[in-house]
């Protein structure tokens, strides 16, 4: 993309409002609008990694046999008066009336509604297990939007729904969401730890949330130190027996605030204890018939017997994350992007655009990343140097190369690694190459 | 995908207020299920065709040099107010209080919001042409929502919003969608004509409805027959002067029932003259200054004067065409699917689960025709022979293999086009490099 044709609303200015990084930097570098109250447009820049995140969580769903469908965000009160949750539920949920004064809601969550579908349809064990997500934009209506995106009132969220035959089978496909979330958030880049947690208005009495530690966290949170470190579990064959992965996990101490247990918390070898600010990207529950009791969601087992089914939730906040990732990467002078989120793999700063072999060699440098898949943003304004820089670094895509008059004199161009700030000088060609490799693409 | 752990759930009985094709045989193949009047859940068989359908849609804007975002669903109604709007559109607007009363709405289109935010941002004629899309839900509240998703109250909208410094640089964004758009329909398959529209309650003095023809359209439309058939640009220079390819389609007479000027209609020979039934598919817009000026979107031109900017308006129906394509493509079976949208591009039928042979050749084609990304659905199920037949032509994908032992003893399978019903009896092998050539992938 070449910065003149695109979209990239910067600010000088951080609005007052934003308190933390993320708002700040999501902000200045163009990447969200407030529209209303923790409402907002996701304008160019954001909306690519907001979609980045979305795949790769799409991706690690399906690898763990979920599938993928929608429901819509409007739904009619009814289901949610069959489960008593509509009463419930407080004001955190926008109540709407149509025109013929029906009661309808925005989604805040599905179980109601994905319960009603399971049991429109499926009447035999033959059928489960099954575990079926959306992604769709959701609404609470939060008395205090605050933090950006963190805790905005319309947002992006990824809820899949399983149901099994027995308890036992759902603590199987309980385990096999556990260990996705954890190689979902370390394709992100992110260090996430699953703590025992309260399952809050869903209900249940086995849940975990999925933790990433900063500064500006929520909650307090507790766990050893172990926890946040440990490799995520990697390629996994979801049909063998999980329970020992998930063990490893569960060995080690880890809770949120509501959770907490002091006493299990000072076994734990002083060294190794950790007390942090967290912020939640996930939340896991298994609730067993709260909703398929109610809701008469049963399926015929082996011997022709009614069997209400167990269910269990699990939640990912796919915009949450984008704010979430950027809480735990960047510095003082903007955002740095992990590679596999990043909007752009790198940037191309023409030092003098209107320099014949400046634009010359920048404009080859964009068509080779380009060809080999590395989607460059190339600022080809004729803005000065100090502008492009501090620019590129605050959206911090991974690498930028510096074409200028001086260097190519030489017949270098400068790569600089956002995240390290380590430069190096190479000629144009090396430095496609050694990009490309940076993201194992061919050049 | 294994049929045994996919969520297809058919059903034998047509719902009796569905009354079209596309309603009738997205409700029998398990595409989709109706949670309130209007409002739909797509099941993993009608997502499949709706991400299939954005993404071809997403691809051609791209293409056109339009930007993507994403505006949230629910606005504030003040912005509608500053048009104007908020009050002339009727009761089809959605219209919600939130809990600290204020007034809210889920947008039915996005011209308003998208002004606003050109405006906070935008200075300069430097920063333009701009057009910026995304594809969003939307709700319209129909009084008398029907035929499935054609008419529903929630549905997926790709919007398009063109910025320009006059009038005559603003009918060359119009330009590029018009042609942009020709490419989209005919990559779906579909033949759709540009027809001249009334601009309703979008405002404006230029505007062409995209219609595709079908014996359940919603209204009448007429044309030169010529138009029908005319073959898509195809690859296009967006930056070179596209009135030439624009005006070859103007020429022939085109118009919907609103804009039908009969006397212009009779001087077209007799023979190429078409009236019949239509399906909008699209629409787009160009209405100048109508919310520029209200809301005061203005750029400094190159004297520095403030210009207030042209824009226009662009739609694709983005769920509406998942049942507009089946209007256009289906028999008394079921659904024949264009290969660019089908969910799978093949199914395989293994006639006899649990004979050795013909599950071991079921399940080498199913891991060549993955591998070869022709992404099939393997029927595993224990069913009768006939319920698979009918089940795989109720869905429609383009080819079937069908896997038997009596085949299997002279070593061939058979492979079935489902539009032409053409049948030919090949080895396996020859069966998967025959259909990986047909999606162009490599077997």
């Amino acid at each position: 993309m070449r910065l003149s044709r695109y979209f990239l609303p910067l600010l000088k200015e951080t609005p007052a409002d934003a308190t933390i990084a993320s708002h700040k930097y999501m902000l200045r570098a163009g990447m969200i609008k407030q529209n209303s109250a923790g409402i907002y447009s996701w304008l160019p820049l954001g909306f690519k990694v907001l979609k980045k995140i979305e795949q790769i969580v799409r991706e690690e769903q399906d690898k763990a046999g979920a599938i993928e469908m929608l429901m819509p965000t409007i739904q009619s009160a009814d289901l949610w008066k069959e489960t008593g949750r509509y009463n419930a539920y407080g004001p955190e949920m926008l109540r709407i009336t149509d025109r013929h004064e029906r009661e309808m809601l925005y989604g805040p969550t599905n179980e109601d509604m994905i319960t009603d579908i399971f049991r429109s349809f499926v009447r035999s064990y033959k059928d489960l297990p099954k575990n079926l997500y959306h992604i769709q934009w959701k609404f609470r209506d939060e008395r205090r939007p605050r933090f950006g995106v963190m805790r905005g009132r319309e947002f992006l969220m990824k809820d899949a729904y399983s149901f099994d035959m027995s308890a036992e089978d759902a603590r199987r496909s309980y385990n096999k969401m556990f260990l996705a979330y954890l190689n979902t958030y370390a394709r992100m880049g992110l260090k996430a730890v699953a703590m025992k947690a309260d399952t809050g208005p869903i209900g249940g009495d086995l849940s975990h949330e999925f933790i990433i530690l900063a500064e500006t966290g929520e909650s307090e949170v507790f766990c050893h130190a172990d926890l946040v470190n440990m490799p995520p579990p990697g390629e996994l064959d979801f049909e063998a027996d999980l329970q020992p992965l998930v063990n490893e996990r569960l060995a080690l101490y880890a809770a949120t605030d509501e959770m907490h247990d002091a006493a299990a918390f000072a076994k734990i070898p002083e060294d190794k204890r950790l007390s942090a600010r967290g912020i939640e990207v996930g939340h896991i529950f298994y609730f067993g018939e709260k909703y398929s009791e109610p809701m008469g969601a049963k399926v015929m087992d082996k011997d022709g017997k009614a069997v209400t089914v167990h269910m269990g939730s699990y939640g990912v906040g796919v915009s949450r994350l984008v704010g979430g990732i950027i809480e735990a990467s960047h510095d003082e002078n903007g955002i740095i992007w992990p590679k596999e989120v990043a909007p752009f793999g790198a940037g191309i700063i023409n030092l003098k655009v209107g320099d014949e072999e400046a634009d010359k060699v920048s404009e080859d440098v964009y068509a080779k990343l380009t060809a080999a898949g590395v989607d460059p943003l190339y600022d080809d304004k004729s803005d000065r140097g100090g502008v492009k820089f501090s620019r590129m670094d605050l959206i911090g895509l991974p690498y930028q190369i510096t074409v200028g008059p001086r260097g190519l004199k030489e017949g270098i161009v400068e790569v600089k690694d956002r995240a390290t700030g380590k430069r190096q000088n190479l000629a144009p060609d090396a430095a496609v190459n050694f990009i490309s490799a940076q993201f194992g693409v061919g050049a």
